[in-house]
């Protein structure tokens, strides 16, 4: 099980010109999105880079929900600027697309469908010494700060996939909860729902010592290990935190306690998934932002329809764990306690539409889309979501040795 | 905020001999003491050893409470082996030895003094790479195999001081619960006690955004940082756990659920105070230890007195934590709750003596000598402890930068 570092407070990026400085950084990628680049986290990170003579260029092109071709398109831009070190400000999108840059222009012979995910790329690992990425997260969700994880869209089978390797994780995380002040509610809300739904499905994830066959060296262990012992701890936390703060998170931009937890709790969220895996709801969620038709969500100032992945994810909540349940009841009582049920009365066979009862009930007081009619789908679209689910696979805790590890 | 990997599981230690193959390993030092060498934890170790043929040498050497002398005696062997791993199989004391065996051993000009904590040291950064340490925890106390502390008895000084660098922390800590099966009473109980304590300690040490003055540079950030949102989290599980298992593991050797909680606890509370400090316990523990007189202890099957660290922080623990709750009576309060008080009609200002009572009657059932005089310290002994206490200051969350880190 590996770790990642973070550093938390109110105004740390300050300090990334000198983490530059002290990686002896020379040539330095800064990655975001073109509204980012505009707003406070983007300056507050030009500015410690201007105070200590860091030498850098800017990519702003970075593509919400990105594609492989966004990805091809920053990858080009890092190849060209032979980089020493990166910097990714924004949400996922964006650290995501700033750890592929890193990948390939580290490796630069390599086909882009090499290190893809099985069975849409080769899945091979990642052999290739890295630059460090420092990743400055300005949403509350994704917890890639801390994950070795880079998902996009592919366009041609209108499937999302991924990277997974440890090798692509961000050397360093800074959780400054500053970043959180200027976004719109339901970008707040969506990511939320990201790190609900991390905590809920890494907490129910197959344990690890279940996953079969094992690989028999533990150098072949993947990082999607299956809930164990760890990732619990901060499955259970982050899901506390989001029980307690998520609403006044959302409801009040200006409830500066509310918003800091709410993003601590992305990347303590992170540090679970990144190392249990999660399951259905990410897995289905892939083809439900996919298969996007005509939604476009509020306060998401872009110019392609969106399914943002928070929401894509959440929608199916309520089924999936009324689902679940029946694998490990006592887990998904103990996640409905947490969140709010009173379970004194409960039975345990019940586990699983108390907990789909609580989260139908948590979503709605949230304003939450109500189900995939909401955002555009009918029962005519169903075999197409479902076929987009079948590789998903790759999200659950593997089976098949893949991704080289550590520990 | 750095943290060490770790793998659990009961049998996973029969698979080191692969983890030093994946590391390249030729000359493996495969360091424990003269009582563990006989028993199953070091015979598992040896049978992966000479099942993946790998080349060792073992010192069993290690002291229990280990001395500036006996921490030298380790280094002239690491020295003489050109090691390229250890391995160190045992509690803390040979975890510790082993830290201090591999530092001196990759930086052969130094002086024994250059890298022992200021001001008995010199307190110097480590700039040298060190060779992979793979722990093998056979207590469940120290956490040593996730911390960057190795401690030891400076004989001249009668002092206990250390060595303090995530230099030195433990490239993996393999937490295997078979090998708490062999743990007698008396050493579940103490080194349970040294859990409890760097649990309340973490928990309740100054927090790190009121450490002053702040290093300029973050690379000057000590690793004992102060209580943060990171390292409370692992302190408050770990305590979760003493609470409900240590009574178990310490009245039935037979009952592997509470020993293997135990087990990971000991390295959940060294990820929380290995990150944030501890204080008062554990800075009088020193010279308890240090100035000991004729105390043996039971179970402990050694040649020369001794006051089992765990022990030796424990004792002081009802009155430290009545001392210190006027900082935090919350936090206080909160722990007192977690050990079994009821605190529905408890005052916040009653917060220190509520917590010092659910400490001594925790105590008290678990048959704990009664305050320093049982172990052989009468009045007359105190201005030497306060001496000996006094230079201490290492453990708690610096005010000044003194160890390298990289967040």
């Amino acid at each position: 099980m590996a770790i990642s570092n973070i550093r938390y407070g109110e105004g740390v990026t300050k300090e990334i010109g000198m983490d530059l400085q002290n990686l002896g950084a020379r040539r330095v990628c800064l990655m975001t999105d073109k509204n980012l680049s505009k707003l406070p986290p983007v300056n507050a990170v030009l500015n410690s880079l201007v105070k200590y003579g860091i030498n850098f260029q800017m990519y702003d092109n970075v593509r919400v929900e990105p594609t492989d071709q966004s990805f091809l398109d920053a990858i080009q831009f890092a190849k060209n600027g032979e980089f020493d070190a990166y910097v990714a400000v924004g949400g996922g999108s964006v650290i995501d697309t700033c750890k592929a840059a890193n990948l390939y222009a580290a490796s630069p012979s390599s086909e882009f469908l090499d290190y893809v995910n099985a069975p849409i790329g080769k899945g091979k690992p990642v052999t290739v010494p890295l630059k460090p990425l420092i990743a400055v997260p300005t949403t509350s969700g994704t917890g890639s700060e801390t994950t070795g994880v880079a998902i996009f869209d592919f366009k041609e089978l209108k499937v999302k996939t991924g990277i997974a390797s440890r090798a692509i994780k961000p050397t360093l995380g800074i959780i400054d909860p500053l970043h959180t002040l200027s976004m719109p509610e339901r970008i707040v809300a969506n990511s939320g729902f990201d790190v609900l739904c991390h905590a809920l499905e890494s907490y129910t994830a197959l344990p690890y010592n279940q996953r079969r066959p094992c690989p028999s060296n533990p150098i072949n262990r993947p990082a999607y290990q299956g809930s164990n012992p760890v990732s619990d701890v901060w499955a259970l936390h982050a899901l506390r935190v989001v029980a307690k703060y998520l609403k006044r998170a959302i409801r009040n931009p200006e409830d500066r306690e509310a918003r800091a937890n709410m993003h601590l709790a992305s990347a303590f969220a992170g540090i679970g998934f990144g190392n249990a895996g999660v399951h259905l709801c990410h897995g289905m969620s892939y083809p439900i932002s996919g298969l996007v038709k005509t939604y476009k969500p509020k306060d998401y100032n872009v110019d392609h329809s969106l399914v943002p992945h928070g929401l894509s994810v959440v929608l199916t909540s309520p089924a999936v764990f009324a689902f679940t349940a029946q694998i490990d009841p006592e887990r998904h009582l103990e996640a409905a306690e947490i969140l709010g049920a009173d379970i004194r009365t409960a039975r345990i066979k019940d586990a699983g539409l108390i907990l789909a009862d609580t989260l139908r009930k948590f979503l709605f007081d949230l304003n939450v889309d109500d189900g995939l009619a909401a955002i555009g789908y009918s029962k005519a679209d169903i075999p197409a979501l479902v076929k987009g689910t079948l590789p998903q696979r790759v999200v659950l805790p593997e089976d098949e040795p893949k991704l080289h590890s550590t520990s």
